[in-house]
């Protein structure tokens, strides 16, 4: 382990399939990280496994902390889908749980203070706190990933909206086009400019164009890669990802002129290449240009973001 | 005077060519309404009337309030431009005003406190303290009138944004199309949405198919008078509006997810033709449906409001 403060929290990054947690110190240093698969399904016994694995991975970190004489203040989850302010999970369907009192039920079976938020939440807390949105007082988090959520900061805290669903740039409507868009469980956006929207895009086009694409295992990662190669179909399709991602940006920035825009997740990694594209796409276009800048906190993010839960 | 509370507030809803005032006491009972136009115009003398009137009806005011024996606790005043939260007007070009510390100024002349800022901010607060959205702890005041504006409150306060520009909903861009906007004085919604937009649209559609349409005071109230009595042109413009403002409110609910949205302005006057429409638009489109509802101040939004702005 590398030198810690004297007090820590147990930050956990709870995935559809993985567990990635650390100890975590007030000034956001990382030691004793965990990676562990867990075999959660749609169904309830699966899902139990993986609150099981969860508890022995909080339970093992915390025990280390513990031979160390550090003081554990408590444990953050950041799990993967929507949650109550009180630590209830809504709905996790990669998980299989459906209004499980996750934070109530862990504090219960491991005797210590647990905070439980949505993961983009947690990593906007996370990069508020430790990362690329320190020192801001209102701050916007655009997590681009296999599907796109977001996270709205004001006066520092977390502003969680009436359905806890506050956020969710995923289901902005990027055109009228759109007005027509039913599916309750993939945002609008999200259908387009998520990494899955990506893939399902590029696959498109190149089927028009009898390009051969990969059947599985096809990623917005190859597309972008394919792109920066030169070629014209992957070109298409990241310059209209661009155009999608700048659009947001364009709609966060109209709303809640925040002090700064952070993009992060798997899209946002490449952020490199995206973030001059939408500077480009949007120069001139609104009032007052977005302070858009990278995840500082990358991999990280969400150990980072569920050790923030706990303040 | 109609009865009043032992303390009042003077509330200013100044605007580009007339002053509304009155007092206002903790209840929201308005007293001494006072109507008076100015002679602003685009040039420094014309702003210099402007402000010598308003301080003249505050004063006219506060006297009337003095000599009922009632304690005068300041004024508030919502100008129609940019300002900051010290009261300071950045850029109001119908008054021709810029970078004018107008509450600290009106403080000297007037020796009251004086709360100064944008009017769309102050009806956001009078909707919240007396209207509509009292009650809630997070809401956004949608005002459709000549422009469209906004204002964003979250935790019962004011968010005003890294540039006071939160709440900018006239500024969304409603598609990739948009992107090419390159207008700093109008928005991209507001192009299309607001009062202004609604007649330049109709007037395009009507001189289109040869329809006489008058070429000066032709309004978004006709467009909307004309729909109502069933003419097709009419009828088309009212359509496109009700998507660009359901794409809007659609917009506003994904990302901040607010207790209420309170339709306002000249075109939320409308709001019982406007409401219902919208929300048969975004019937199954949105994971959770905003609350939306009309403004319950109409024509004293603008007084109650700057009277809010006075805490």
């Amino acid at each position: 382990m590398e030198a810690l403060g004297d007090e820590v929290v147990v930050g956990v990054d709870l995935g559809g399939t993985k567990i990635f947690a650390g100890l975590v110190d007030a000034a956001g240093r990382v030691a004793g990280e965990t990676y562990v698969a867990h075999g959660a399904g749609s169904d309830g016994a699966a899902g139990e496994t993986a609150y099981e694995r969860l508890v022995g991975v909080i339970r093992e970190l915390a025990a280390a902390a513990g031979a160390q004489g550090r003081r554990v203040r408590g444990a953050g989850v950041g799990a993967p889908g929507v949650t109550r302010a009180d630590g209830t999970v809504i709905s996790a369907p990669a998980l299989g749980w459906r209004e499980l009192p996750l934070a109530a039920r862990l504090q219960v079976d491991l005797g210590l203070p647990v905070r439980v938020d949505n993961d983009v939440n947690a990593i906007g807390l996370g990069e508020h706190r430790f990362g690329a949105g320190q020192g801001t007082r209102s701050l916007f988090v655009m997590a681009v990933g296999t599907g796109i959520g977001g996270a709205v900061i004001v006066d520092g805290r977390l502003h969680r909206g009436r359905h806890d669903a506050a956020g969710e740039v995923g289901a902005l409507l990027p055109g009228l086009e759109f007005l027509s868009w039913q599916n309750r469980d993939w945002g609008a956006l999200e259908s387009v400019a998520s990494g899955s929207g990506i893939a399902a895009r590029a696959r498109k086009l190149a089927d028009a164009h009898g390009i051969p694409v990969p059947r599985e295992g096809f990623r917005a990662e190859d597309v972008f890669l394919a792109a920066a190669d030169g070629a014209p179909w992957a070109r298409a399709v990241f310059d209209e990802t661009i155009e999608y991602l700048a659009l947001a940006v364009a709609n966060v920035q109209a709303l809640l002129d925040p002090d700064r825009i952070v993009l992060a997740g798997g899209v946002g990694r490449a952020a490199d290449r995206v973030i001059p594209a939408i500077e480009r796409r949007l120069a001139g276009v609104l009032p007052f240009p977005p302070d858009l800048v990278a995840s500082a906190l990358g991999y990280r993010a969400g150990v980072l973001g569920a050790a923030a839960l706990v303040s």
